[in-house]
């Protein structure tokens, strides 16, 4: 039993998002309020703890257990030839991801996350956008189903994250038929490519952005159309943990731009996401504003593979460790203020 | 035997500062770019691992063994009300650390730093800077040794923080009598003064700034006239580190306040700092600026006692992960680029 059976059930889902616990969030927020500090001096750590306890549902929010799922797919627009990369290296880095020697197992690992790799039909790449939707409604299914199928009801936080060489210009091609502005608005140099490379990248976007401009914009359509695998089970595995309360970290451009088509239908489907980083790539801080999002990091990261997610969770624990193991005024014996 | 036996001796240690190791450094940026990620995709990460090379003299650095630090002192000052809270709070909360219970003790505790509370003559305030130095020569430069005394050979990362309630006051002096600037430029809200209070600050500081004009704006000097304990104290424990080539990481304003008069005589005082965060103080920002240091972290806290400089640490710790654990190209048969 798929967690997506159909695509009304996908649009259903993103049309019934559950909100956090405000009972919770009062609790949290009066904890905050008598810990052994200058009110509101912990800044953002203490909106942190808030926001956990609401989506974990008590007044003292932990993870124990914390997911890192990292989706893996190939692009048929590589025929164009959109990246600094070749495509064999999604399947390379795929293979790094299971022996360990990526960013992402450092960060992961650090933050405390255990690590899930998801390749998507590696071999099969997705439709040339440029020529017809990337995906057919089953294979748009199939992945959106398979970003959920990492969730799991005894998770306390997800991040997610991707491998496909060339897939920012399916991010940019997303942002764009969603939100407005041209192809070169929203791409950028990716994983390396020069000013003639991009320039390559926005012409092919631009195509695809010219085949697919009278689809319906729906987050499913668009998602299948302009999207990718990889792309797509971020997207079902956001709205599966929204639909179990889980909350999120984001990672970067790629992320949220599978985040944007959702968007448009409900602005709430990023209620439960933190926004772990502000990417290099130049679209992402336009996406983080569209949402209404600040990020927590701002350190030039342009990996992807969820290493801005990750590397943001270390804060998140530092947040709820202070908002767990602190003494309060009445228990350190110390004055509240003059 | 302490660390500064003159005055003296403390300017010609300041004078003479010990430089990164340049081969360290080499080794590390090449290692950097033989790693299985896009060349400079781990943005300010890669940075963290290359300097931390440097200072710890090694092509993988580590922290093993890393210190926070927190002085405590009381201000002559406050007779004139300059706080939010009673000047009996420094004790109550050296009280607090010692049992645990505040946000430092949480956070350098997640970051994996020991925790050292040095309590400097809490019953005995400095003199107010208002009607005289803070200090005597020798109790300045006990205050500098009380600090270097934290800073053992072992240490391969150090933070410093402080307690002492009203020291924005002493803080915002040591920059507008360094650095210009009127007393209404430097002084921000502290730990939480209304307009009104922030006012009634200033005023205190100018009234400060116009007894010490004359004089000489040597680091010892200013910091004796202007600061007081535990800002003298951090000052002494970052000069000690430098001559250890131990590298240190920043907090707020109030840490960074103590080393403006040391960036005046040396401006190479800041070279093996990393800025742990940046603060809510207003003040904050424009000493990071003047320090030429972008800070880590920007997330809103205005709290002391070290907490910004430890919620960067596994930040660092982080960097340095990736730059030990990852694979390289030729290790993970990954194709370096197009």
């Amino acid at each position: 039993m798929s967690f997506f059976p159909t695509r009304a059930a996908f649009a259903q889902t993103l049309a019934a998002l559950p909100g956090p616990n405000e009972a919770a969030i009062e609790a949290a927020r009066e904890r905050q309020s008598q810990l052994t500090k200058p009110a509101g001096s912990l800044g953002r750590l203490e909106d942190i703890a808030i926001f956990m306890a609401g989506w974990q549902n008590r007044t003292i929010p932990a993870i124990d257990k914390g997911r890192t799922a990292i989706f893996a797919g190939n692009h048929g627009f590589m025929v164009h030839g959109v990246s600094a990369f070749p495509v064999s290296v999604t399947q390379a880095m795929v293979a790094n991801y299971g022996a360990g020697g990526a960013a992402i197992n450092a960060l992961a690992g650090f933050a405390g996350m255990d690590l899930t790799i998801v390749p998507l039909e590696l071999d099969r790449p997705t439709v040339d956008f440029t020529q017809g939707p990337a995906m057919s409604e089953e294979e748009c299914l199939a992945a959106l189903n398979a970003g959920a199928a990492v969730v799991t009801p005894d998770l306390d936080l997800l991040t997610v994250g991707e491998m496909g060489i060339g897939n920012t210009a399916s991010a940019s091609a997303l942002c764009a038929h969603s939100l407005g502005g041209s192809a070169a608005h929203w791409v950028g140099p990716g994983s390396g490519l020069d000013p003639e490379g991009v320039a390559r990248k926005a012409a092919v976007v631009g195509q695809a952005l010219a085949l697919h401009a009278d689809a319906p914009r729906d987050a499913f359509e668009t998602l299948r159309r302009l999207g990718g695998r990889e792309v797509a089970a971020m997207a079902g595995a956001t709205l599966a943990a929204r639909a179990q309360r889980i909350p999120v970290v984001l990672d970067g451009f790629i992320n949220c731009a599978a985040l944007v088509p959702l968007f448009v239908d409900n602005p709430a489907i990023v209620d439960h996401c933190l926004a772990g980083h502000c990417s290099a790539e130049p679209g992402h801080v336009r996406i983080l504003e569209t949402f209404g999002l600040s990020p927590l990091l701002s350190l030039g990261l342009r990996l992807g593979e969820g290493s801005g997610a990750a590397l943001a969770v270390p804060i998140i624990r530092a947040a709820l460790a202070a908002h767990a193991q602190m003494a309060t005024f009445a228990d350190a014996g110390v004055e509240k203020s003059l």
